[in-house]
């Protein structure tokens, strides 16, 4: 078998068989074969896609590639969660203690946040004392414990993926959507739990901007996750403006505290209770009403606050931040952004107000970059919101005051305001769930 | 400028910009672009297409990425000739020779024969003694007496191509018509003629297999070739069988000979006669008419023929082999290939009779590859012709005893014999001249 052959079939528009992915990606891995020649797959697979089929076997092939966690000592149904990224989405932070004080385990392993602002591991760094690394025994004990910890990736899970995707991202094939999906889901297979909920993105500030690149990607991941014997269910959901008001990391910690504590904003809360309840369902603690009624009562009894902050002194943060958020390092500036004009809110280009915080400190241009935790941005406004001239759009947070210039400049270009109110989009467009996929895929040929 | 972006651009479609091409190619010759992204440029190129001025930009700058020959030594308008490349293809040793005998002096820098049989260097190197590397000072002396001299290239003409081209072959990305257009053109240009004939090559020993691809890449490197100041004139000709009947280099080289004696295959005289046609009226030697009388009167007063062997006897050969063929290396074992059953010859795969050859030690299956001079096939019939079950179908020539049985399944394979005689397609096709182009691309943009 030979490489340039599988491109040429690539290239043709063919399938590529089970024998041609293993191949491929087995010696990619090992570094057999070159770059340029992963390349040029990568572009045919991005410009002539993949068949249902194919994607499943190259997240098989992918998820095998490495390591694979072996969560057995931990008790019970181990339900994931993955979202494909968004501005704002602190979700498992709230989701998390949710579903660990419902009783079922949650064991997150966390990669860093390669977008404009930082992933659910700064996040949680923004926490002083906060350790996301810790030893493997200890981190079962601490899901066995108290039911939940999120630490940082251990082990070589999935390398392909970790080479591939470096790959894409210089190549400019991150936006294939069979390639979206192989990724999260090799890595979600290789970590190793049970069942899985998936929020797809959607909207300005999401990779699918449009409900049927984002229902695609939603069916190929449940698919895959049924090859695999993964229980899914994925919720295509709202970001076409940012999830909550808060931007950048301890700005976000504050703001799903202030969520466990009942004084939540109504779509992140909202959100939260819909995932939660998802993932107590596919961990068969009921209907999905019982589920969703579970998952709210934690939340008004402060039983999942209670497990936040557990977990937070298990993992070695100070919780007393999360009583009293002036105890969080705080940013020297501050400047309130205000309306220029009065009118609605009628849109938000939420990508554009992910780079504003990353400009005031809160997010990664690269990969070696610091994290100002204390940056960000604390919009008071939402589509869909009256506006009068001159009152506050947000607030800006940052330590690095020549910024201000620049994201304000950003933050007013991303918030249309027009005359008259415009439709507000629904949260959750639509649940997909493995009796909405064509049925069984032919998979005898890989792994 | 970044290289990603660049891949992003044609990934969606778009034109790339002047700029845009000369960055790629600077930064792509000089190494600081690496394969991986070329790679995917090259897929998202042969995915995508080019526009007429994208390929000319790009031909430009590949033609401008190195040295560039300078013919000013040389008397008068210096017309180049290049085949696209086929079986059987020994038209410069009778072209130049022609052209040569009118006149007009034909100064060529060839490069070696990647194909499945030896290139025109490997066949004269077939003569003994004939030397391929010499120095430019006596290479341009040698055609301004005789007028005609072949040597190998030298210098650093168009890196970008060579580095290019290696490239497509290791990720199926030769198949691209501008890629190929832009390959041939810039080699030609940099080469330093004043007007160049092309033989596109169609059929099914040829790159182009259609009609209409051939058509648009004659039009593509006539209307690059414009936009560089050489005329060009291309001819689409017929690659559906081999031309003339001998495949293999001194084979080859004697039927040259023949063909310059007035004894030549009827396919292969008229074809030479008609590329030096055009290599005189692009010389401005007169009429088409005018030119191609000129071409017949020297191959019929055999000055053409005396232009070969003082060309030989200039660059070191030795001439007798071109008059006693018995003084040529002879191969150890022959075989004749017999018909297995009566009727028509129908068709030929081409390439597979290549591959026969390359078998039997006519040519490379890698660059570094030993060739056999004396090996290869000479066949005994075209399609068109009658034959009767047991008469010969072509002799087999080798050292290599045990590739007879493979070389001959492979011929028997690609030669169809049919019960009533089918239509003979034309040798010549069509004639593209820069009228039969779109006018003036604009270019201003690059070199």
């Amino acid at each position: 078998m030979r490489m340039v052959d599988i491109i040429e079939s690539k290239k043709m528009g063919n399938a590529l068989t089970g024998e041609e992915i293993k191949f491929f990606v087995s010696k990619y891995t090992d570094g057999t074969i070159p770059d340029y020649q992963a390349a040029a797959l990568l572009m045919a697979i991005r410009l002539n896609g993949m068949t249902p089929e194919e994607t499943a076997c190259l997240t098989m092939e992918m998820a095998h590639s490495g390591e694979q966690s072996d969560l057995s000592s931990i008790e019970g149904i181990k339900v994931d969660k993955h979202s494909t990224g968004g501005v704002g989405d602190k979700t498992t932070l709230v989701v998390g203690p949710i579903v660990a004080a419902c009783g079922v385990p949650v064991a997150k392993m966390s990669g860093r946040g390669l977008g404009h602002t930082g992933g659910t591991l700064d996040k949680l760094e923004s926490i002083p004392g906060f350790q996301i690394s810790i030893p493997t025994k200890e981190f079962f004990d601490i899901v066995n414990e108290v039911g939940f910890s999120l630490i940082g990736q251990t082990g070589n899970l999935a390398p392909a993926d970790k080479k591939l995707y470096a790959l894409r991202d210089v190549t400019a094939t991150v936006d294939s959507l069979p390639l979206i999906a192989a990724s999260i889901m090799s890595k979600k297979i290789a970590s190793g739990a049970d069942a899985i909920v998936l929020d797809v993105k959607m909207g300005s500030g999401a990779f699918m901007k449009t409900r049927e690149d984002a229902r695609e990607l939603a069916q190929e991941m449940v698919s895959i996750g049924e090859h695999a014997k993964r229980n899914c269910v994925a919720l295509i959901t709202n970001m076409d403006r940012p999830l909550g008001y808060a931007i950048g990391n301890s700005l976000e910690v504050m703001e799903a505290v202030d969520t466990l504590q009942g004084r939540g904003p109504e779509d992140f809360t909202q959100l939260c209770i819909h995932l939660a309840a998802n993932m107590l369902f596919l961990a068969k603690k009921g209907t999905m009403e019982e589920c969703f009624a579970q998952a709210q009562t934690a939340l008004e009894n402060k039983s999942a606050y209670k497990k936040l902050t557990e977990m937070v002194a298990a993992q070695g943060g100070d919780c007393s931040v999360l009583s009293d958020f002036t105890k969080f390092p705080q940013a020297d500036h501050t400047y309130t952004v205000t309306a220029p004009r009065s009118g609605w809110v009628a849109s938000m280009e939420t990508q554009q107000c992910g780079v504003a915080a990353m400009i005031l400190g809160a997010g990664r241009a690269q990969k070696e970059d610091p994290i100002d935790y204390s940056a960000g941005i604390v919009l008071s406004v939402k589509p869909g919101d009256k506006v009068e001239k001159g009152e506050p759009l947000a607030v800006l947070y940052t330590n690095l005051p020549d910024s201000i210039g620049q994201a304000r400049q950003l933050l007013l270009d991303a918030i249309t305001i027009s005359d008259a109110p415009s439709e507000v989009k629904p949260l959750i467009y639509e649940r997909v769930t493995a009796s909405d996929i064509e049925p069984v895929l032919d998979l005898s040929s890989c792994s």
